[in-house]
């Protein structure tokens, strides 16, 4: 089968690796948030993009759930003793990814096109896409203000309360090349386990996106981020309170709307009523169980295009 | 004695930490060349400044005669395998000097204000003055065609046949601030036994510091870089060769010329005839030889005084 997967950091990364580690995808694309992109002194961080690099060549740290395995930290410790911001977490080998990218997007590179080199220099077999080459940054309307989303995630640990979400320069934003032929191609398209609201809807907020996944042949099925009610990580129960949303898979249906046709969901959670679904546990710890998820998704999409 | 040091990187950075040690010098300045500096991955590189301020705070590494001790490389481990480029070794630690910079230059500092922050947060004592805050950059015309310094220095390891030395941007740089203000100011004035075609010159190269040197009363000293007719380290000797001059210490009084008024030599070579002179082994392995050398020049400094 050939698959379009629609995917933010950690949790989507885990089921991209099972998607293509599953033995039953022939061509895999990932499409990957980058509305958490920011500037960090001078230097164009991509979190999501990482993370999927990092996750699908065997680089990624397992344990901490972000950045590299083994990764030391001079340079961090080396700013701080400068008085440089030390908020946010600069690994060494991690900075040859920012450095690198930021200087060939300096010189008129595509993020697009950096991405793809780097996924070739690493051996990824997917093919990692950014949702744009176009800048969109994910902006958190909290009752401290407007925050950029590494502000609110990282520096602020995602407590102040969200009263809305935005995505500056969405409007604009061109989907990156491939992006749309991936979904118009693909036998199914998969929205990974991410965070709807955060991790997601940057990417669906590109109307070029959402048009295509209307479109598509293929069925569009997502993996719910919910496990017992809860995020297995991260902010998504915290804020679909504090949005006024119920925190289970209705809720996440509603929210994705004519964008997808059913939804792979947690044994733990009741499913949601008004779309096809199918349960297993999703929670994805070791290899076996991404495989595992990954092909149960590939099973609910088989049963859809065999309608 | 208030004490003014004309610099280069590692040879000048030992002479200015014996200044900065023999407990002598109540006020130090160092003036440190910047034509060696340059853009490298879009990071402002500036390497005889960051070599001085690892030597005057104890954290340059003392056998590899650059660079930090103890640094790590898992960044450029990992940009090689990125399929970045690897001739210019960017340690882990090194880094943060680099990126910080580069950030705050971009936010309109100036490289004066930032080397003045970096000294105050390391501690040390001694002013760190980069020679100008505007841009100055040694090129080197080699039979090669022309060369950019570290280029030259480093990714050609001084192979290529020099004809000619030129400092683009020097016509119209200013001298940064304060540098002036010690040389006027200054007891005495070193220049260290740095190259004097391609350290020194950079630094004489701007108008408004090459007047000061002729205007101060203090005695002007210059350290000579020969050891037997020879250099410490790098191509200080090959390059007078190239440059068709005898590779002794009358050539480099004279081309010096009224810039200096005495000059501490090592006592295996034979003394300028035109100049003041005083000898001494100037081979500066431990800390006492630094202390030695730098107390020697200090005497010179008091016997032109008082004449």
């Amino acid at each position: 089968m050939k698959v379009a997967a629609l995917t933010g950091g950690v949790g989507g990364a885990k089921f991209v690796l099972g998607l293509e580690a599953c033995g039953d995808v022939e061509a895999l694309t990932a499409i990957v948030n980058t509305g958490d992109d920011f500037r960090h002194l001078g230097l164009h961080v991509s979190p999501d993009i990482d993370t999927l690099a990092y996750t699908l060549s065997g680089k990624a740290n397992k344990v901490q759930g972000w950045g590299r395995e083994g990764e030391s930290w001079a340079f961090l410790d080396a700013l701080k003793s400068l008085g440089g911001p030390d908020w946010f977490m600069l690994g060494d080998g991690d900075l040859a990814l920012h450095v690198l990218r930021s200087h060939r997007l300096t010189q008129g590179e595509t993020l697009s096109a950096i991405t793809a080199d780097f996924a070739r220099a690493w051996g990824i077999g997917a093919a990692i896409l950014p949702m744009s080459d176009d800048p969109v940054a994910t902006m958190l309307d909290t009752v401290q203000g407007e925050l950029e989303f590494q502000h609110y995630f990282v520096e602020q640990r995602c407590v102040p309360v969200v009263r809305a979400v935005r995505f500056a320069g969405a409007e604009t934003a061109k989907a990156a090349p491939g992006v749309v032929d991936a979904i118009m191609a693909a036998d199914a398209v998969m929205i990974a386990p991410s965070n709807p609201y955060l991790s997601v809807d940057p990417i669906l907020a590109i109307a070029e996106i959402a048009d295509a996944l209307r479109a598509t042949a293929a069925p569009v099925i997502a993996i719910s981020p919910l496990v017992g009610g809860q995020a297995v990580k991260g902010p998504t129960a915290k804020l679909m309170g504090e949005l006024g949303v119920a925190t289970d898979n209705d809720a996440i249906a509603t929210h994705y709307g004519d964008v997808i046709d059913a939804m792979l969901h947690d044994v733990s959670d009741a499913p949601p009523s008004a779309i096809a679904a199918r349960a297993t546990p999703t929670l994805m710890k070791s290899r076996v169980d991404k495989i595992r998820v990954a092909r149960e998704a590939l099973q609910l999409a088989r049963e859809l295009i065999g309608r």
